[in-house]
């Protein structure tokens, strides 16, 4: 490997080194390496082109994409060294392909710049990410379907405010997560397509005066089309703040589900056993069995997020184009994407290995008057009186109930009828946590029927 | 007004009532009364699908519906008293409701809850926020279109690190800022569309009982359809973080532009005259011309990301349905989107007024060697070096300007040619700036006629 | 009131006046009015102080300071209008001071500048509220340490992971937070000290030429002295940030215990029964007591420190001395301030109506082999195992236990003896929720004693 | 090294080893690593505690306190092989240990628990940043306080708005940010002593029934005395909060200065020269001359205020005690501090060697109106008119040089006396930037005496 620093390629007008300090502060490589097979397409790509459109030789262009292949082989199998005098991996991969090739490696930096390359690299690599997180996305719906369809009538508590407010269904619950995710994915397309423009091409900042095409180096990495502004496409970080924002809305909702198994895995929920596979002891405390996968899943939104910060505060107020500010964007992009990834990897493990515990479940729905609302729907619906007289029938029962220590289908009729003359016996029939949730049925509800609709309506779209 | 209290409503389970603490911390009425219009827009379309569906009378609906444009023409009129005691503006509008048309408005609140109410009114807000985004990003795109067109052939310097780096033409500087606000445009659109779903008939959190008509009710409200899960639709904010996200990259955008026109703005710059009509004076020092609306449009991301990390801090583990926590999603939406707008209609007007200094920008694009790049270029095409010699003959040839005190074009062809033979008297003709910036026709290049076509392109696209 | 505009004020200088947007975007008089009480004693104080020196007459600054008050009393009796046009507090005040008392008002501004004023202001009103913020603080301290007083004894389960891992005393629990608001104090006073360093006199940004003494304004506002280097005199804000970070930290701790309080108040838990003073109803579930006041603490954070997020993104990269974008500042503080003290005296609220449950609280503790640590500690001490080995013994008696469906202490001797024949008859001493916490009489542990030494010491403080 | 699992270590209840995801998510020695000397120091003072309160004998202390050295020095010398399987550092620590001296190492984990030993590792890591942090802010101060020294009477602008205001001195300037870092120092004084208490014997939460002493391993590790609440000891982060929170500021001072750095760096403004040590080259322009280091200190704060909002958002909501979601702490403060120092040394040493341009600092601060004030000034001093309307007259004078092209000093007193007649030939004694300069004698005004006086008072503080 070459000891040739990169101040030598550059630096002609130096006549001082960077010291330790600067090389510390100022050097990429020690992250930008994880881009170098994006480098290397890239680069491939462009000396294809300058090829094809005269600018090197056919010749040239084939010795530098051979000699790519060799340095890529070298990276991947791990026997490359890299130097942080070289900055970065852009400086690193041509120096190596110069020792390979020779003099036509100085020919490949032609009618482009570091600025454009840089930002080439870091969007394939980025747009990578996006498919992964599609793929990880898709897999975790799968497993929340798949909960919800063993469990489209199982009945459980639902909350708001952690009380007890009404049942729903298990698979209703679930289900829930699904809408969530699907909006994430949702997101993911939409980034992904909005940021697949490329860069290459723009050169420093300007374009260039020698006649490429960009079209060709576009479509050859896979985008849509060149970007259409050069100043804008080196100085773009949109797409990696749009991975990082999509990003933390879809580790906002992970922390919410992970809140939830955290809760229902306390002695005092035993809604659902995790998997040992997810789970931990304690170095003291033998009995212990941690739910420590959902609560890292539920702490991953900091990092995530804190990248979006990051990044956003990096570029606020930078004037156009490439200022070395931006070299901040990688390592935040990267931290959040490998998080985010085993973070969904975590979770749909969880979900595929996790027990629902079906009596806890309908025994924590069936107490806490939890059918009060229907109980009040009923008295709208029989009796005709308005809602917010029935609302206060309800509250009275409810306050009757709890004096005497029993659940509201505990009541007598005559006790009921003290309180409003109009109740009948037919009352007791929706007083169940079954026939509630059964009840249920408006567009988008907890009755199983309407979740075994959503469920096969997602197995279609996962088909 | 009614000076019930909302306690009086809910309350008959309590003792005692919440105190001054619970009520400062507890009430929303001092905020959400800015989602009146929603409010009622929302209960007018419920009480027609109640009675369209045979739940309340045709005769009920039409007191209620006639009754509730009453209460918002009181609110629109400024007449209307809002209570803290009635707690938010649900209870304030069916409160007044009573008063209007008695009995029938205790029908109102069949088969709904507040907290599909909220989330349905909460997103026809922020709906029309969206709406204003998109006009303001087309207003703010039309005006720097109009920049770019007078000024397609401008030279000004391209910056890379603040420091000069090639020419670059105004209208191509214009134009990146294009292609940054169309993407938040096109984020805007992509958001809007996914938000479009109806919450409303969710009830509490698990749908209801009654055969409510969800789809009747989300196409009243423009929604393209009722969301697909009730857990879900109640408990979801999505939107309103995404509407912060989108907001907070448009922000960036503005705050780097923001920060060019303060710089540009100095004695030292003088790049561009701001119109008096969006700078201020000092109380103490008379001469000055302060670039205020500058300035404070790129503080905006402050507020504007300070919200999105609020609101996404406030989700981060809330297991489902509705927690109380939600109810600090709306003033940071407000406040997010108030100064969004504000800030995209200053910007607007700033470049609308800007008058560049044409003689300045040309100028400073000539100095600091800023050709040397097209130098450079002109070695490899015209003399065969590879790009990484060109690129050290131009170093020197730089080094020797600088130390005889003058610019490129100056240097005669005898010292040129003493750092590289192969030079001709044709190199001349690269090192001007209009022949810079004329050559670099690539696409999306800085050339006038590039710029030229991208100018045509968005006209057609705004007309 | 006077319908003379700001720009009339300063603007002599400009051909047209600020339109609607500039207007909007720029006046702060919309919230700075917060400030009048600070902004009035500072320009007394100022008046005071040019008499003093001899840079204005003590007639006119007799008519001056006579004149603020009245303004003073027209602003707290609701009766003074606040102008737009007049953009800010300052202005405000000296045009009403002006119809006051005419030409003298001229002269107050002498020596100084809107820089120092505001910087003045801004820090008067933010030294308030760490004040505010301490008696906060105490009062909450306070409550906390009477719960571990009445409570020094009481056994609840110790959560790791929210697995009950061992039991401790419900006044440990308390202490435990008694700690965290301690350190917020500690926190608080060190900010309060350090910012209280007069900025007045500074003048735009440079000091002045007239003979002022800044030391006898300093005296006069409270602070200790004044500000060394006027440059960074009105472009600190560091005082604003600190209180920010400071408060976000409480914040945090603030929305720990409203998670524990909000999980211990479920259905599941019933650890602790909260009053009905800071519970609310459902408008559809009757029989629902939510923990609003404590999801809404538990929610504070996001906006508190959504604001910290918000100033520094504004102060990022900001060149000195004062740029316009510090006008966002004091919007952010006065929403932290105003909902930090309103989180803290609703906790303490919370705090002092609460009421555990203390029999659930010792049947929780017992549970799940809670006292499992003990056993091993037990064989290390009597048997000489090493802890290591200790703990494997322990997780094969906890796992015979979980087979058998009892409990640690319900396995007999013999059974216990198949695992570790070393086990003795006197290992039933150790396995009693009372005598776990009675024995963890290590400085800072759990046991009665140990809580009430910290009880007193409090008390103590407090005192 | 060992191949012993951590799941064989806490393991014997659970059937299914973890898996790779979890492993994944789970592992932390890929970072914790870096604690191996802290917590090799924290078992070490443990062992010798527990032999001196006869829990251990002398002599399993002493072999294990010779074996943790030769861990330590075996990690030092690089010939230590972390695995993954173990988990975190402790474990690998510990196991290692066991192979060194065989059952004795058993008996190190008496009485204490890995989440105090976590927070005690991590608490004395973070120690040594407050103190790192602290040399890195005297070393900068020094080299703030030189450069002060050096140009206590260079003149140049003090820009408001970025527009020329008043001269100042650039000694003025330079103390200016010695005035922050200084608070800075006080914020890491402050919160270095807040943070010294020792969790150590705190245990898994509760504390422990072994007769420790807390006082003597505090002491030996350097703390100032135990923390004095279990619960609190290992749920605390705050030290680590308070990290990032003070070194957030910190980095946006830095991210002010970096900003003036690049823009003084400018071709417009040409007001300092960087060394070539702290600049880069351009990959295609070769007469470029970045200030990269500045640019990179700019971004820091990105990253370390990104720390801060990730670990806040993890430890929102968490409840007592130990929650895994701890485990992300540890990183983000790695990363901070990391950045911090660099920012910091980079910082110092580009202070050290750049060099203002002092003839363009006064030509600057010449033009521009700048003294204005001045004028204004005397006109109140030796006029008697009241301020307001000598910043009218002011206004008029810059107004009349405008239209005539020319500066303040230049306009006859004929033109003047039009204005004003009261003017008087004396004015012009105020109009030169050094006699504005000189005059501005206040306490910390920019006068050259002034600025030596604070140069003196920070020299004898430094030494």
């Amino acid at each position: 490997m070459s000891d040739k620093t990169s101040n030598q390629m550059w630096g002609g007008r130096f006549a001082a080194g960077p010291d330790a300090i600067m090389e510390a502060i100022n050097a990429s490589i020690g992250f930008d390496k994880r881009l170098a097979a994006q480098d290397i397409a890239g680069s491939r790509a462009h000396a294809a082109m300058l090829a094809a459109t005269g600018i090197i030789s056919d010749n040239d262009a084939k010795v530098i994409r051979e000699g790519l292949l060799t340095v890529l082989s070298e990276i991947e199998a791990g026997e490359f060294t890299f130097s942080t005098a070289l900055e970065d991996i852009h400086m690193n991969v041509e120096a190596r392909l110069k020792e390979i090739v020779g003099e036509p490696a100085g020919r490949l930096h032609t009618a482009r710049s570091r600025n454009d390359q840089v930002a080439t690299d870091f969007k394939l690599w980025t747009r990578d990410q996006f498919d992964a997180f599609e793929s990880g996305l898709l897999a975790l719906i799968t497993a929340l379907v798949d909960q919800a369809d063993r469990g489209a009538d199982w009945v459980m508590p639902g909350f708001t405010h952690l009380q007890t407010a009404q049942p729903v269904t298990w698979g209703h619950h679930m289900m829930a997560y699904v809408e969530m995710f699907a909006r994430d994915l949702s997101r993911v397309r939409d980034a992904r397509k909005r940021m697949n423009e490329s860069p290459l091409g723009a050169a420093a900042l300007a374009g260039t005066g020698f006649a490429i095409d960009r079209h060709m180096t576009a479509e050859a990495l896979g985008f849509d089309r060149p970007a259409a502004n050069s100043l804008d496409a080196v100085s773009d970080r949109d797409f990696a703040l749009e991975f990082l924002s999509v990003a933390s809305i879809c580790a906002m909702h992970l922390s919410r589900f992970a809140e939830e198994l955290v809760i229902w895995s306390s002695a005092q929920f035993r809604f659902v056993v995790l998997s040992d596979r997810f789970s931990t002891g304690s170095s003291i405390m033998p009995q212990k069995k941690n739910p420590d996968a959902a609560e890292l899943i539920r702490a991953k939104i900091g990092r995530i997020f804190g990248a979006n910060v990051a990044l956003m505060t990096v570029m606020k107020g930078l004037p156009l184009a490439y200022s070395k500010d931006m070299q901040e964007d990688k390592e935040q992009v990267f931290d959040a994407a490998d998080n985010l990834m085993i973070a969904l990897a975590a979770m749909e493990g969880m979900v595929k290995d996790m027990n629902a515990n079906v009596p806890a479940l309908e025994a924590a729905a069936s107490a806490g008057f939890s059918t009060a609302t229907d109980l009040a729907d009923w008295l709208v619906r029989e009796t005709g009186l308005p809602f917010r007289e029935a609302h206060h029938v309800t509250g009275a029962l409810v306050a009757m109930a709890e004096s005497k220590g029993c659940d509201l289908p505990d009541l007598s009729l005559e006790d009921m009828q003290t309180v409003s003359p109009a109740i009948t016996a037919g009352i007791h029939d929706v007083l169940g946590v079954h026939n509630s949730v059964a009840s249920r049925l408006s567009h988008g509800g907890t009755a199983p029927v309407r979740v075994r609709e959503q469920v096969a309506r997602w197995k279609e779209i996962l088909a």
